[in-house]
């Protein structure tokens, strides 16, 4: 008995053990770990008897009592209601406090809130000229990179090349004031343009009749924005993680694979080309189109423009101080092939151009926003799924390098400073921009500070809008193909996707879903499948009807799975189960039951040939694992104690007397310690006992509301030893 | 150390202690029990000094290295496939070994395949005269009751009376040879008919076209027995687990509101009524029809013999022994009242009579089975869904009265019977038949012994058809509806309902909303909606992302819910987490890792104020629920451990060293226990550590594969006692 009222301190007054009211308690632990250690020996039938005058049986017997007490009077669990009601409070305050302290950040008066809104300004409290020249350098880099990357994915979106550019100025800007991550490089990305092309065109040809395609891209673009704002203004981040990470990488994978086929339309020149983007329709475009012209010069300037980027990347990964090398190569490819074309005037014999780039400031573009088309719902779906996939990449990349530089991303501002990014940059004839991965990783190789180089690179982008355009007039466009080639090797990650599965073969089943699913499909619907399959886990995982007997540590109380630690011992006569799934529910529950009957049989099965006393006395059915249980669930416990008792009936009638006698009087002879065992099996031959041991909070709750306590007779216990030891005693008493 | 080369019989060699091998470990046993005794009192840091000499603290410590390794270098857990091929041959197996003994029952020769094939024969083996006495009046009782309802439900079926008593012919007596259930009275019911009415009518309108709706419906039949039997030989039986206990409650409780209301049309003798099952539409229809004429003399007839047979059933209840008054009273209604309508002519009056019954046999109907109408799929989906729903019922209702009996009722066997019994109705003019619970309980009220009574019913029904349909020409409708009616209030269970909403909110959400989808939009839509539901909670169990802080439990290496068990208590300086969900996936994982931080950040926060000696030193996980993890968890726990490890540092440049020590000071001298324990904390303040403790089988094996159990170094442990004392003991050394 351990005597609550001596201990005065409990977990809620902190955790603190007060010492000096422990007087009680003191003289009770010895005597507690005592009893439990010579019980300990006593179980496990060892012919050991030193210390067995102290066991005080009774008092153990009485501790066990109340223990019992402890989890049938458990208080109430909080309900539904306000379980819901704490995870939104928890939803909606856990990204505010973040983990660093907030105790260097005052929080109060109007500048703090300003702060909040736009960590810049914390940021230019302890800007520095050293850092501004990092910064710089940075984003002059960047801007290199960004330029020729900008047009390409514009012609990916199938827009013109200037929107590129212009969603290269007003987004990081606007990212710059609001954004948490310091090294993020904002602008176009390849998947996200190959995404809303192939979701837009289906409403809209964007060749026939490009200015309603470019409003509805527009359009997309102003919802992608409410979306991502809506999210983090509900802080709704968690939404992101619904993408697992093996479907975001196989359909990163086939997204590039795509992309990749894309890009054969500009690399050999062609002039029609599906509208389609899964592999079959592309392949079969470019397999019609070697009986029609393609031109062989474009091939060739964007091939070996091509491997001179990949050259540039392969040395700049070996030697890290050629960091620049890469970051600048597409910038000298569009340089150089643009002068060769020019000089060669390639552009007569079929080598595809850019032609007229408009110049200038990004138009103002709320005009063409289009909220009243036939089209409106089906737009907002699309801004949603842009959305959902623009922040996932933005906060995967954005959350890596965090953890790489050692500081926490705030996912609910990330996600308010897209927003409004994308709403903006929908005013201003942008479309839709997030965190590249290439140029985060030129960004920050390039030694970024803090994210003024977004806004030298916007500056820059900027200038060359205004003053350079004409200049990329005779820019191959075979060339922006090579250069959007050249960055899809790193989308496709064959390393993660191997670890994947080797670790989780399901996980993988995800991955190939998204993958096969983009290539052969569609965009969306490979991640359509990717979502499905990766919640068809979830459930499978939850249900899994499974059970695992339990074997005791030697020398502890403690039970374990017998296959994962062979050295675990059963104790004969008792089974002791524990249920694999977290769930016992109308799903899994009546097969759980089957399958505790049949190892029961099986037991029995064994034991007939063999020995009375290994016998199945008693089930016990360790219920820590089980968070929750539904009716079902309950019904089918109280079914299977039934089952169980009426099963020990017939065993009984099995047995005769007279074969059992006989099997006592042998185990008699042979080893005295099992005579009390064994004649509590005489005595107990025709009942088979279902015990209960460790029910969780939910559990236990709902077993006392559906009355199943009490026809379980008081056969609950804290602990398995426990119900072993009380089921033992009671035998003997 | 345990001396595991000493342990010669592991669980796998059948569980049983060998006494005599046990030398080494037996000397181990009080020394560790001991040591863990003292380690105890000094964890706690109470002033007891007592058997301190005594602490073998390196012979611990090596037993916990020890303990480690067996976590770490446990046995591979089988691989997806040998799960997956061990579940179907459980799946298999595990309905074939039933749980009563099967050595009564030789299963050699032919006779044993037989005899399993058709239960009857065993059967046969001790049938007596006895025996058939009373199953020939539970026969004849029961046909009583079931020549009424059959026409009842064909008219509900939307078909002509005589395909109701079809149906209680053909369907029993298959049944009866192959079925498992002694009390099960089969043929029509009303959900079934309902379902196919409802569903059929939108392929092919029953009263322009009756003659190629009948044959959809024997098509529909058809597949139904077909998906049946597939469902029992391929052992399929879980798939009716999948309908939870609380929608069948809700669907059932909304099904008997429909079929009621759409009795209304026999009971007020409308000409015209709705096709559409839903309440709003039915309502309708009567409430214009009060402008139409409808029939006062039906309503009155219909209406007192409803309050006729409710009375009687009053009266069975109160008293055991009138059990036939209720059971006969529909049959005595229909005499009553076709003799009334005969004598007062009532049908010139306006009173729908039944007119024309064909008598006769059962017709072969295999010539009107149609599998190539352009409904074909549509017949088959239409056919898959009446078969799991005519499961559910019979299988529910089967069980419940088997379990009452206590034998038991083997799924499979009983779905390759309802199989084959529709297959056989549906080639002799029988449409879907299943298990119904009124007739099931007449049955057994009285008092049938086996399955014999199905074959009395069957034989008795064949008889009437052949003589007596003649008669039944001025049986009114009214009289079929009030029959009907009087059957549904056995279909609303409320206390059901109430235990489901007492027990379960989401569970009652499930049942709620199959009622309202049943009610106000359609049958299938109710259905779907309970299964949706269903599985929705499902996922939200598996995926919550709760986290608990653990206790410890007085004088004892228990740890525990500090919520469920208050008197658990916290070790200062550590936090002990345990996951609430069992699954560590992407869906959670993030939210998860977000809440232990602020969990740990909490605690810092109170701890700024308070003393320096309840800084939270490490941060123990108990990974003991967590059956399955995926990679993003994985990667979530290796971001945690690194989050940890930052925040330690950040806490190091918060605390001067001065402070440091003088708390260290203050400390000292109140306290000498725990000079050790501050000086640790001196030392390792910079590092807040994260241990992981009882990982289950899956988990180590996939932080194994992902190489994370390296990436921890060694900070996993098999107990959470063994965690902290390790790790307290690491910084004492």
């Amino acid at each position: 008995m351990i005597p609550t009222n001596g201990i005065t301190k409990f977990s809620d007054s902190g955790g603190h053990f007060a010492g000096e009211t422990e007087t009680e308690s003191e003289r009770q632990v010895p005597e507690r770990e005592l009893s439990k250690f010579s019980q300990t020996l006593q179980t496990t039938t060892m012919p050991f008897s030193a210390n067995e005058t102290l066991t005080p049986d009774d008092l153990e017997q009485n501790v066990q009592t109340d223990r019992s007490q402890w989890v049938l009077k458990a208080p109430k669990p909080p309900g539904l209601w306000s379980e819901l009601l704490n995870s939104i409070r928890e939803i909606v305050a856990s990204h505010g406090n973040k983990f660093q302290s907030l105790k260097n950040q005052p929080f109060f008066g109007t500048i703090s809130v300003l702060e909040a809104m736009f960590p810049i300004l914390l940021l230019c409290k302890n800007y520095t000229v050293t850092k501004f020249k990092k910064d710089l350098l940075a984003g002059l880099t960047l801007a290199s990179l960004c330029i020729p990357q900008s047009i390409g994915y514009a012609t990916l979106a199938k827009l013109d090349p200037q929107y590129g550019l212009y969603t290269s100025v007003v987004p990081p800007l606007i990212y710059a004031f609001m954004g948490t991550s310091r090294e993020l490089g904002i602008g176009p990305v390849a998947v996200v343009s190959l995404l809303l092309s192939s979701m837009i065109q289906k409403l809209e040809d964007p060749e026939a009749n490009p200015i309603a395609y470019t409003r509805l891209v527009f359009t997309v673009t102003f919802f992608t924005g409410i979306f991502q704002a809506a999210f983090g203004f509900l802080r709704l981040g968690f939404l992101v993680d619904f993408l697992s990470h093996a479907a975001i990488v196989g359909f990163m994978a086939g997204a590039a694979i795509v992309i990749g086929l894309q890009q054969l339309k500009g690399l050999l020149g062609l002039a029609h080309f599906s509208n389609k983007t899964d592999v079959i329709s592309v392949l079969k475009v470019v397999w019609t189109s070697v009986h029609n012209p393609w031109n062989p010069y474009s091939f060739i300037l964007g091939c070996s423009f091509l491997t001179f980027i990949l050259i540039t990347r392969f040395l700049g990964k070996r030697n890290k101080k050629l960091f620049w090398l890469p970051a600048i190569a597409p910038l000298m490819s569009v340089i150089l092939s643009t002068l060769i074309v020019f000089l060669t005037r390639a552009d007569k014999y079929g080598v595809k151009i850019v032609k007229h780039i408009k110049g200038g400031l990004n138009p103002i573009s709320v005009h063409q926003l289009q909220f009243d088309s036939p089209h409106a719902s089906e737009v907002a779906k699309i801004g949603l799924i842009v959305a959902v996939v623009a922040l996932t990449e933005a906060i995967a990349v954005g959350r890596s390098f965090a953890s790489i530089k050692g500081y926490h991303l705030d996912g609910n501002k990330e996600m308010l400073a897209m927003g409004f990014m994308n709403i903006a940059g929908s005013l201003t004839s942008c479309y839709a921009a997030t965190g590249s991965f290439s140029r985060t990783a030129v960004n920050a190789s390039a030694g970024c500070e803090t994210v003024m180089s977004n806004i030298v690179m916007a500056i820059t982008v900027l200038l060359s809008l205004e003053f350079f355009t004409r200049l990329l007039y005779y820019t191959p466009i075979a060339i922006l193909a090579s250069i959007i080639l050249s960055a899809l090797p790193g989308l496709i990650d064959f390393n993660q996707a191997y670890n994947i599965w080797k670790v989780d073969k399901l996980d993988f089943l995800a991955c190939i879903g998204a993958f096969f699913g983009v290539l052969f499909a569609s965009v969306e619907i490979g991640l359509l499948l990717a979502v499905v399959i990766s919640f068809a886990k979830i459930i499978l995982n939850a249900i899994q009807p499974g059970i695992e007997t339990l074997g005791r540590f030697p020398g502890t109380d403690m039970f374990c799975d017998v296959n994962q630690y062979p050295m675990a011992m059963k104790t004969p006569g008792i089974l002791t189960i524990r249920i694999k799934s977290a769930l016992l529910c109308f799903a899994n529950a009546n097969f759980i039951k089957e399958r505790i009957l049949k190892r029961v049989n099986e037991n029995e099965d064994v034991d007939t040939k063999g020995k009375v006393e290994e016998r199945i006395q008693l089930v016990i059915l360790d219920m820590s694992n089980l968070m929750n249980i539904d009716t079902s669930g309950i019904a089918s416990l109280e079914e299977l104690q039934n089952k169980l008792m009426l099963h020990g009936t017939e065993v009984k009638e099995h047995y005769g007397f007279l074969d059992y006698v006989n099997n006592l009087g042998l185990r008699f002879e042979s080893q005295l310690k099992c005579l009390s065992l064994s004649l509590s099996i005489y005595i107990y031959i025709h009942i088979l006992q279902l015990a209960m041991a460790n029910p969780r909070w939910q559990v236990i709750e709902k077993l006392r509301l559906a009355n199943s306590v009490n026809k379980a007779g008081g056969k609950i216990f804290l602990t398995v030893v426990e119900a072993l030891d009380a089921c033992v005693n009671a035998r003997m008493g």
